[in-house]
């Protein structure tokens, strides 16, 4: 079988992705990470230091001064990449050994774009207060926490609760790390067009982890007038079965109390979020304001072709790499973690999260175009760019 | 300050190990371990193999069939070592913290000697039932479980729940990897002698987690008059204040019903082997039998030199590297997992540990001597013949 891009017969793709059921299971096969030793113990004088009896006078110095951990072991540049494998990608509860190809995707991505070393841990269990029960006795074998494919709205839970219970910097991914390369593509596309954030009628559909989490960084960077959907529609005060953090979502967003589909949301809107699994109508983004901008983040299928929405709008986005504007975490965890490491950072702030979406938007503010409001998710220059903007925030928020 | 092996104004050790504080704290700056994608990241074709879409190719295929889960990932040859760091080297309860360069070094050796990967976890939590559930709840992580450095008697009562409630190997190093070279070197050095294992009067110095696991291996292996002494001096039937492991002890070993201390238990003796922190005065070793068996591996000081020793007894080992005859865990655990893991085994049966013995043994079975009863534990020969007896074991004893 070949997964082939349903877009491959479309003109505007560069170079559709062919990948073979060969070339992906060939690379998957004995997993895809690997332990290698720092320090050679290939005779007897470097066993002798690495190993006993050298090894001794680094525990013994430990054991006198715990700070010491931080030089002499590999945890300061740990982060553990934990799934519990119930929302994972488009897939859904697939479980925790389902899931783990793509953690160690992720643990290998950490290394390759922000030089961070990273395990998977992946969890036979979904209950929240198990989950940080265990990340807790664990504390001293790692040195900071992305969670990863949990889903909502049990995420919002896990990760709160974690952040209180650990003294490291820990991250629910699918946030956060989607917040921040969505505002940095917000902020990319507003200068392209040489408009302000603030003003903008932003309409985000999912208010799942992504969705709530754009939703709060839009809000902390200026947006003033932001429609959240679900499944069941425009999210207002007062909706009947709304969730703890849907509820709290009412409070802050839809100033205007629109009630509800995406058609009425759409109307006249100036940016379009979409993180959801649904689709949107043509007819319907047809309606929004004149050069709008449109996010279609559903992975593998965008909630719009973006050759469609490029009919109507004036500026789109995507979270796959074979279309102009990829909207890829790959932009932001590297560098965010890597950033908070190197600072010594207790948590990640608010402030640290709109910095590295700065940051982001940085690399990028002097080749800005249409087609090009984010940099690429290859683009060496950016995770030591938010990494050090990172560790400026943390610095300053006095979280380091 | 230097670190200097005291026996090095001696002149038997070959080379003794001269190490400075500089070349230890330096080797272990930033820690050992390093983790290392196995495939490619470099490009958007490699990306999208190994991370989104590709990937959910692969976790489609686990989530339908968990099995693939050992080809797919890495877990299949990932060895987690465990520590609580209640009984670390000679330091004692050190903490999981000041543990952590000894659990890395352990990781270490198993890449190296081993070719698996492994990495460090270490606990906050020294309840055995804890550290179960911690585990139990990381199964789908792992292909097996070391545990390191845990102190006697909760080891026992942990390695035992531990192997219930796991379906993987689970091995107690300090139990087991120390009573697998000590077998192999005591069948070296009775070879040399040409004499037979079952006749020996075998002394064990140290009740603790390896004391227990040399007597019981050496029970397996046809040993019948085996003494265990605990710091109270000899293990008898009757003896007030026994835990249970020692109660259990008592009843199979000491046949004679001696009781005292090692000044009794070493009169006439064969074989001594030393696992606590204790000395031994040259006078009484000097009672032991004719031809003699001194295993002194108290680490880093022996419970009596081995210069010392040899005055009085045919042949002399130690566990320090600057000694001939060095009883080095490292002979047996990396090929005991790979052996186990390469052969799919759900856990480590007697009969593994039995073949493990004689395999080492074998290595040098061609090459005995009076200062070489076991192989070097650099000697690259080992790990492979102890996997292949360990795996042909496993599938003998139906547990793969």
């Amino acid at each position: 079988m070949t997964v082939t891009n349903p877009a491959s017969n479309n003109a505007q793709p560069a170079s559709p992705v062919q990948l073979t059921e060969e070339e992906i299971f060939g690379a998957h096969e004995g997993g895809k990470l690997s332990i290698q030793p720092t320090t050679s113990l290939a005779d007897a004088k470097a066993l002798s230091i690495a190993y006993t009896p050298g090894v001794a006078q680094v525990s013994r110095a430990i054991h006198g001064d715990e700070t010491l951990a931080k030089r002499y072991t590999w945890t300061e540049r740990l982060v553990v990449v934990v799934s519990d494998g119930t929302a994972v990608l488009g897939l859904g509860d697939i479980g925790p050994r389902a899931s783990l190809p793509v953690m160690e995707g992720k643990s290998a991505l950490f290394k390759t774009f922000g030089g961070l070393d990273s395990i998977p841990l992946v969890l036979d269990t979904t209950d929240v207060d198990e989950i940080i029960e265990t990340l807790v006795r664990l504390r001293p074998s790692y040195g900071a926490v992305n969670l990863e494919d949990i889903s909502a709205p049990r995420c919002f839970e896990l990760e709160a609760k974690l952040i209180e219970a650990l003294d490291c910097p820990v991250m629910h991914d699918d946030q956060h790390g989607t917040a921040i390369v969505a505002l940095a593509a917000l902020k990319g596309a507003v200068a392209v067009q040489k408009r302000e954030l603030e003003p903008l009628r932003v309409v985000i559909s999912g208010a799942g982890a992504a969705g709530v989490a754009c939703a709060k960084i839009l809000l902390a960077a200026g947006v003033r007038d932001l429609i959240l959907l679900d499944s069941k529609g425009i999210i207002h005060k007062g909706r009947a079965g709304l969730n703890p953090v849907k509820e709290e979502m009412a409070e802050v967003t839809n100033p205007n109390g629109l009630h509800g589909g995406l058609d009425v949301a759409l109307k006249g809107a100036d940016v379009f979020i979409g993180v959801s699994a649904g689709t949107v109508p043509e007819d319907i983004v047809a309606t929004m304001a004149p050069d709008a901008i449109v996010f279609a983040l559903s992975n593998p299928d965008p909630e719009i072709h973006p050759d469609v929405a490029a009919k109507h709008v004036g500026i789109v986005a995507t979270g796959r790499s074979d279309f102009p504007n990829q909207i890829n975490n790959v932009l932001a965890f590297p560098g965010v973690f890597r950033g908070a490491l190197d600072a010594g950072a207790r948590r990640i702030t608010e402030a640290m999260k709109l910095a590295a979406a700065d940051a982001i938007f940085g690399v990028v503010k002097d080749e800005l175009s249409v087609n090009r409001i984010v940099p690429s998710p290859l683009d060496p220059r950016v995770a030591p760019e938010v990494a050090a903007a990172v560790a400026r925030a943390a610095r300053q928020d006095g979280v380091a």
